[in-house]
């Protein structure tokens, strides 16, 4: 079984980052609290006054590279191994390449592991890697081709509108994992 | 038709850039000459007491970013594009990703435009990647799975020995990529 794991929002907890960074930036102003998201982009949630305020806050140096792990995800990136799966972490940059993109190789090493950065699959379109599953937390993957994974999403607020899926976390996984083998012909 | 363009040694003039940064560090030194290079890996092709000057070149902050496009890369890249061609830039970084993954990016921006760093997939294991051809100048491209693309071999004397294999350069790419398309079931 090969399986993708997306990084941000399933193994790095952006969103969480993302509020802690902005009460200490902008204390007077509230953000959109982490279930009233409701679009995979976090700008869309944000009025477009507010908007240079967030991306400011997630391109910043550093902040990518800091972003505490989801719980349980480093856990069960190990218990994936440790059952014989071949896991890829398969992450699209943002379009501000900049700081993120050596940065996210940095949190992979840190709380995964140096080797781990050799199952880093860096790319804009999901749907050009090879996979049984993907785990991901937007809602709809789209790209060139016809994906050759089934994606599980990973339960967001932001994405809870796709009713007809499979809903992973980190606490249900062995579950939603045993179904998807019962169910799927690989 | 998508196809993957490797990066250095196909795109990026990495040979080339490594011999002059040799001759400017180690002027007292002879560098294995391009056309003696026998081995994909450059390291395999210098002694081992050598071992740590060479590789200590091709992991400077900048030896990436400042490397020289292939001549004719760029052109051909465009002129794929223009063909109505899905066109994509697949490279695995070093396992020394430090200064690596961000110069590789900025190499595409300065070279290709910033519109061509969506076009990147970094990926240790290529045959995760899915595409009609790939265009790579390592002998044997190995990895998890069967690979869906066909490997046209870039040019290079660390890849002669491969003798059966069609040999593309930037001079002759319109040549071979017609008579791949002539032969091939695409």
């Amino acid at each position: 079984m090969l399986i993708l794991l997306d990084q941000d929002g399933v193994l790095a907890d952006f969103e969480h980052a993302f509020l802690a960074a902005w009460a200490t930036h902008y204390p007077e102003i509230p953000p959109v609290a982490y279930e009233d998201r409701r679009s995979f982009k976090i700008l869309d949630d944000y009025p477009p006054a507010l908007r240079g305020k967030a991306e400011a806050i997630y391109t910043a140096p550093g902040f990518i590279r800091d972003l505490p792990p989801v719980p349980g995800a480093v856990e069960a990136f190990h218990a994936l191994l440790a059952m014989g799966w071949d896991v890829r972490i398969c992450t699209s940059p943002l379009t501000q390449y900049e700081n993120c993109v050596a940065e996210k190789y940095q949190w992979v090493e840190r709380h995964l592991g140096r080797e781990a950065t050799q199952r880093m699959i860096l790319t804009r379109d999901k749907t050009l890697v090879r996979g049984d599953l993907i785990i991901d937390d937007k809602p709809r993957i789209e790209g060139a081709v016809k994906p050759s994974w089934r994606h599980i999403i990973y339960d967001a607020p932001y994405n809870r509108e796709e009713t007809e899926a499979t809903r992973l976390t980190w606490q249900n996984w062995r579950n939603v994992l045993a179904g998807e083998l019962y169910r799927g012909d690989y």
